[in-house]
């Protein structure tokens, strides 16, 4: 039996996430599907964590027990030949028997993307939050500061999963501008369920002036979800690397 | 009568190119009918240039002569609210009576985009050609300054358009590469059928070692189009901008 690693791409347009379930196809049975027809083996794939619908990933881990005689680190190559445009498994490496990618992670690096124009675009639009309005990123970057570093995140999570504790470390928000593309790259020893999508609209209504730097420590201590800003839009976000 | 100038960009996937065509929905005739439906009058809209099926722009200009109260800088949030999220207009000003969009281009500016690592790409496969050669980046270097200047061009072109000569002038050919993602940005005074899909593909096979550096100017003097390389794929094809 050997424990496979993989590290997996994917445009999550298409699926209704990471997670198997009842109302349209998810990415993990995509490449469940995949990895049998290469190996005729059923397989249950173990993911970081879930992605929802539309997230996009450069760096999803999951891992997975099989008995093969391919040499682990073809996998990849025998498993995209089987999986569609939209997915793509960039690495595959034999890891110790041990390793869990759920358990195991000891943090993970998301970016969000956003589009800050007038008008739309036909290339960013499945991949960012297109947002109108001019956004102060100096206020932004000022508001950012006061969430790195161990907090209790309840004000910025959205109810729907049981977790033990709603304390977080986020380790860097950079916010960075490259014509009309805004970044935000978070970095964290985990994340609650829509925290960086939460993170994300709340510094956005900074950025256009609709809450002040200052609210934030506030909403911080309320641990009051209505306090923070709206939860932006899964498209704008990317799972770009989990560590371990 | 006012003259409209648009500046347009657009994802090419869907569509058979700019110019109308009977097998398929071009990109001309989507906003040509975008503009009926805001103003009821119907327009002849005229391309600084076709684009082939599956070519993107990011700079396309376009022109049309209309009767409209309408003014110019807000027809296009107008015409935006009518188009598909491919097709998006990011500027419409109105121009002397006598700008065309075809004869008055002074030049134009492609790009070239390549995806180059052996696993395709989620995320570029509609906007690149994925080779997964190594590519020496240095020999195409060498190889494209050959082709900077006014040379005949009559090697690197498909038939299919009657033009007067095949004489054309490159400004600058810039290859860079970030990460997986290698760009050739092409600036001339004009471009021959297929013409950057032609230098590009001729590139790669220097790039991967197919041909040397010094077949180039072996290449252009031949005016023989099977000396040339392959055709690089439409979808890493964007008309980045058109000069006046």
């Amino acid at each position: 039996m050997k424990n496979i690693k993989l590290i997996i791409e994917y445009d999550g347009t298409n699926y209704v996430g990471w997670q198997k379930q009842k109302n349209g196809l998810s990415v993990s049975e995509v490449i469940e599907k995949a990895i049998f027809e290469v190996t005729k083996q059923s397989i249950e794939l173990i993911g970081s964590g879930r992605t929802d619908a539309g997230v996009h990933a450069r760096g999803q881990v999951a891992n997975f027990l099989i008995e093969t005689k391919i040499q682990p680190e073809r996998l990849k190559d025998a498993i995209n030949s089987k999986l569609p445009t939209d997915i793509t498994i960039v690495k595959s490496i034999e890891v110790d028997r041990e390793f869990h990618s759920r358990y195991n992670s000891k943090g993970k690096w998301y970016s969000y993307t956003i589009f800050n124009r007038l008008e739309p675009s036909p290339f960013y639009n499945k991949y960012s939050a297109h947002i109108k309005y001019n956004l102060d990123l100096d206020k932004m970057k000022s508001a950012a500061q006061y969430l790195i570093g161990t907090h209790d995140f309840a004000a910025f999570r959205s109810e729907g999963s049981s977790v033990k504790t709603t304390i977080r470390t986020i380790y860097s928000i950079d916010i960075t501008k490259i014509g009309d593309i805004i970044r935000l790259d978070y970095k964290g020893d985990g994340f609650l369920y829509n925290m960086v999508r939460i993170i994300t609209g709340t510094l956005i209504d900074v950025g256009r002036g609709k809450k002040s730097t200052m609210d934030i420590p506030k909403i911080l201590e309320s641990k009051d979800r209505r306090l923070a800003g709206f939860t932006a839009p899964a498209c704008g976000l990317c799972l770009e690397e989990v560590y371990y």
